[in-house]
């Protein structure tokens, strides 16, 4: 019944959000809209494996920033066949995917009430891994996500390229997501205190592209496409 | 052996960076500065308890983010006693601390040579679970990396609300930091092709402050010290 608190998206005892149940957002758009307006999450997996000092219990986790997408209701990733962190994902580990979207911070007249305004997801599950057609697709939606325009004109991958790199999937069924917006909630006697409080957002913003030291002359003019990128 | 490809900041087979060895830097400067740079740090551990869900093997890997601040050759950050992420650092888990920090886009002629400019650190561990005074100056030590100023000015917490928050040190023993920044390194085959090639680089920075709603007038005008802060 408690993941009758998170209807949707898809919610368990292990992702219903337990802290500051008030800012759960069980909307599945704002989980959509906080995958799309990422540029990297982190993997979490846990190793038992390697060596002498993984064998013991409990398993070590590994936290990783990996470029993603997301492509209807799955999270698309890609990384180096030879790492760990994909190999463990690829052999069925669960995992454990994050974004995080900082937005800025809440200035309290108290401390404990300072905090920070955030957008994240949390998606719990295993990963399946994409060959063929399907991993080449990812691949493109992984590009497009975070380079728009530019599959079009960029050298696809080889075969011995897409030998190298591991695309996973991992499908959006157990999921949470938490936003915190606004101003400071000071208690009623911390309210009157004679100190600034607000809130100061954090932007993120792309800066002048800076061309390659061997770009030839005729290719300086900086494509369309990526002057409209915007964050 | 191979921990001598990493001899300092403290490495282990289990930090050594296996993917891109070149891109391994190992002065704790730049440990340092990666940590003192980020705002959030996504902590993870390996939950085998809970509901039957979770006990079954292997571990379920949980990533959360958290505020934080370096103080000298340790990591502080703290969350709500109640949380299970803070309950598992405080029992002893092992525990991931992961800062990323996301420079640019790095755009190669190529798919698979199109990459990310960021400076990254890890750090493995156990937490020791921080009380009294020092609890108290780590509280202080979060706030002001964040907040650089307000402590001085700010509600300092009260018994209770010490209690309800749970402060945990991470000891930078066992890390890894990896930087990748500069250009697009296009195969030969590839450098030639009518293709923009470069890097877009990301900036983060503060908006103009936001008054909380309930603000009196008479503090109207943004403290200094907030004025000043950069990114």
């Amino acid at each position: 019944m408690t993941t009758a608190l998170l209807p949707d998206p898809g919610s368990t005892t292990r992702t219903r959000v337990r802290r500051l149940p008030e800012k759960a957002v069980t909307d599945r758009q704002t989980l959509h809209g906080i995958l799309d307006a990422g540029l990297i999450a982190h993997v979490a997996v846990c190793d038992t494996r390697g060596g002498p000092e993984l064998s013991a219990q409990p398993a070590q986790p590994f936290a990783l920033p990996v470029a993603y997408a997301r492509a209807d209701e799955t999270v698309l990733f890609h990384g180096s066949t030879a790492s760990r962190l994909f190999r463990l994902c690829a052999a069925g580990a669960p995992v454990c995917l994050t974004v995080t979207l900082l937005d800025g911070l809440v200035l309290a007249r108290s401390a404990f009430e300072s905090s920070m305004n955030y957008r994240g997801a949390m998606v719990l599950g295993h990963c399946a891994v994409l060959h063929g057609r399907a991993k080449h697709e990812a691949l493109e939606r992984i590009s497009e996500h975070l380079m728009p325009g530019r599959w079009k004109e960029i050298r696809h991958p080889s075969e011995q390229e897409l030998r190298a790199t591991t695309v996973l999937e991992l499908p959006l069924e157990e999921c949470s997501i938490k936003v915190s917006a606004g101003g400071p909630g000071d208690a009623d006697g911390d309210a009157d205190l004679p100190i600034w409080a607000g809130t100061v957002p954090l932007a993120e913003t792309w800066c002048d592209p800076i061309p390659a030291d061997d770009l030839s002359p005729e290719l300086a003019s900086v494509p369309d496409y990526i002057r409209r990128w915007r964050r």
